[in-house]
């Protein structure tokens, strides 16, 4: 069976990237409910950066497990965009979710002032980091699970922070592509001021996610969407006509940043090892 | 068939854990190189406790990896039992490896001193993963891995922190219970003053880890070892003789703390959910 050309392949990843969003929504309603009552928990904690993947996260569980039941912090670092802030309070306001903002700049200057050579990458690290340190702080005191707003397509490439943003009990939209995200957020009424802004992890001033990696999204999607999903290998899609050094520097990223999204590997001495041979869905002994 | 009684149950416990020390040895040593170098690196990065866990990762490091190869943090807070400093510059001192030591309690008094009624729990937790922090932020300094230092009692316990002590991306005495960890370090020359501690997290001044947990390692480890090694049900160890009571409870605790364990549970949506059906060892498209 030979490849189509990548015309054709475009348009079949783009087709099958168009969510039902009713479906969708439905589903992740139930998986938040399943999920965080399995746990014990009716509630969770999540943090709102202003981005579009936490507020449609705060949408989701605000739908799945009501307003009251939601806890959003917003944690701004001194260098941070004031519009992640007040983008952040559009989306408490519009759920009427509770809310806490905490300023970090307090808990990081004291390191970035101690080790004054750190890239931005490391300050990003850091900064990323104490929040999840603040985030999951607060799901004891609200007694809540930690909601992931990581998606499918930055957990694939590893563009997020391990320990740091990635960090989360459940994730509701950890297998939806970022143009998904989009679709799903407009269908929910996500605000527009989130939907209009280009996609930025706000860790330095100026960035933007499309310009530090060097493509759009939409292209990443759907390169993503025929390497994973479709299984085609990065071979058949040169060959269909995309460019080889992309398809070549996303499959890398795939596997360079597979230990992201696995637990630690431990040296295996015994029969029955942790994450290896002693491993259930979560019923041991049940 | 009948359980034996317990007098023999602890006795085969007891005999199991015994290691073939210099064969662990050697598979520890091949595991850190080996696995270390698949990832690309030579080097790893550790946070040295003063307890005997990281003395024992920080050994087995240096005896595969060569001292220079192994870099060191001690990372005290204010109200750190100074003990834990010399002990752990006992171990820096003994192998000949590189150290820093950062004073942490700039980067969390600030946070203390915003939530003042925070238990000595949830203050541990952020002390924890402040150390986390700084490792992973001097593994990009040092070119190195995170290198593990959690036993397997304490991780199938879940009793240590999550994203804190817990994260890394190798860790070679996983697989260890904590009399296991103790012949071990014994076997490699672990400094006295460690083995002849109790043992402590020193989270909070006089942590005791037994006390706390209201009971021995030692019996916590043959329990363990025949609940999930040897695949004896609660109710087989109950018939034979051991205390309902802890019995259920160690039960309960590998079943709770399991979410400390794996990734985050992430809604499934499309054919190839990471971590369900998009899960490989490490090498996809090879």
């Amino acid at each position: 069976m030979t490849t189509p050309p990548k015309a054709d392949l475009v348009a079949k990843a783009r087709s099958a990237l168009q969510l039902n969003l009713p479906l969708t929504e439905r589903i992740l309603h139930s998986f938040l409910q399943n999920e965080v009552r399995k746990f014990g928990f009716s509630r969770v904690v999540l943090n709102l950066s202003g981005g579009i993947d936490s507020a449609l996260s705060a949408f989701l569980a605000a739908g799945a497990l009501g307003p009251e039941n939601v806890l959003a912090l917003l944690l701004p670092y001194r260098e941070s965009n004031p519009d992640s802030l007040n983008d952040g309070y559009g989306v408490v306001e519009e759920l009427g979710i509770p809310s806490k903002v905490i300023e970090i700049t307090p808990l990081v200057d004291p390191y970035f002032a101690e080790f004054r050579d750190m890239d931005v990458k490391r300050r990003g690290n850091v900064i990323a980091r104490t929040r999840m340190i603040v985030l999951y702080d607060h799901t004891v005191e609200f007694n809540g699970l930690p909601l992931g707003t990581s998606n499918k397509t930055e957990l694939l490439l590893g563009y997020s922070t391990l320990h740091g943003d990635m960090a989360s009990a459940v994730n509701p939209i950890g297998d939806l592509y970022k143009a998904q995200v989009r679709q799903l957020s407009r269908h929910l009424g996500v605000p527009e001021p989130i939907m209009a802004k280009p996609p930025s992890a706000d860790l330095w001033p100026g960035q933007s996610d499309e310009n530090e990696l060097g493509f759009t999204y939409e292209d990443v999607d759907h390169v993503l969407y025929l390497l994973v999903d479709e299984r085609y290998s990065p071979g058949e899609l040169v060959a269909a006509g995309f460019d080889e050094e992309f398809v070549g520097y996303v499959t890398r990223m795939v596997q360079a940043m597979q230990y992201k999204r696995r637990p630690p590997i431990i040296a295996k001495l015994s029969q029955r090892t942790i994450e290896r041979d002693f491993r259930y869905p979560r019923d041991w002994g049940r």
